[in-house]
């Protein structure tokens, strides 16, 4: 295994783009190398096979939306109440529309989950995780609502993400920002 | 076209199956008459290119996910309560459990319309149209809520949808039943 850490990088941002543009049975280290531009074999030298390509690619989309922490701090800065999590909310949002391949990515990644008992154990670890953080950041914070409440906002911003990056349409472009406030004003008690 | 409607749904199944198993891409007339276990050619006779197979199978699955009218009927001989709406959602993921293929082909179709321009109008149709439907039964039946808690309500059942067929474990398969009840106790007024 080569062990130039750009490079690998670049490999698992251009994985991301074939998956999100062909899906899963598209990504094969031809359609990476092409998409990296970088000579045939070359992503075959830094992954062991298609399932390491497949993990690696989902560790990295992990990392790739990942909040930014300074973002964060910033709202972080105004009272812990309901109009809070509306702006981490549409934060939220704001990050998946400036990184539309990486969201559909993982959707891809979960479908191919379904069918790779390997694949959906890390996928399901990496997931866990993150709610779990969620949670323990939403209590930790102070902010409004129990347990379930950042559980059923989770799956309720879940729903969204899906209808907004396949079929936006449904929702109405136009009434995304709103339907971000109701969510939050459904959910999470005032303060 | 050939036109015999058994046969034709019997292919529709078929596509079904292909496309929760190998994903969008591998959806072609070959595996198509494969799995319908009917000679090679025959799904070309039904369908006039691979695009009219993904809108027919979309229709298809529609078809196939609808509720069962005495089932609802059934249901509503009950008080029009909160309690009500948590029997119809236990319904659907009833339905869900049963049907897990036609409700992942419906995820892969999703991720499909993003590169397909005529397939997205199809889907964002026929889902736009029953949310609209849910949101007039839901209404016009009484139920608890207004149109904001329908949508809120759609939502976090899609995302817990998406979350229980691709990643089962990251909610734990044994909460799904208390999952649904929290769902919504926080999103749907007591009556």
């Amino acid at each position: 295994m080569v062990q130039n850490p750009a490079r690998r990088a670049a490999l698992a941002d251009a994985a991301i783009e074939v998956l999100a543009r062909e899906g899963a049975r598209g990504l094969t280290f031809r359609a990476v190398d092409g998409q990296a531009g970088v000579p045939n074999g070359t992503a075959s030298n830094y992954f062991a096979g298609r399932d390491h390509l497949l993990h690696e690619t989902a560790r990295h989309i992990h990392h790739r939306i990942t909040p930014d922490p300074a973002i964060l701090d910033e709202l972080l800065r105004a009272p812990r109440d309901r109009a809070l999590v509306t702006a981490l909310m549409h934060e939220l949002i704001r990050r998946i529309t400036a990184d539309r391949p990486g969201y559909l990515a993982m959707l891809e990644l979960r479908l191919e989950a379904t069918r790779r008992p390997d694949l959906r154990a890390q996928l399901t670890r990496t997931i866990r995780d993150d709610l779990e953080a969620n949670i323990a950041y939403h209590l930790g914070e102070g902010l409004p609502g129990d347990r379930e409440t950042v559980v059923v906002l989770y799956l309720a911003m879940t729903g969204l993400i899906l209808e907004h990056l396949t079929l936006p349409e449904v929702l109405g472009v136009d009434g995304l920002a709103a339907l971000i406030d109701t969510i939050v004003a459904r959910i999470v008690p005032a303060a």
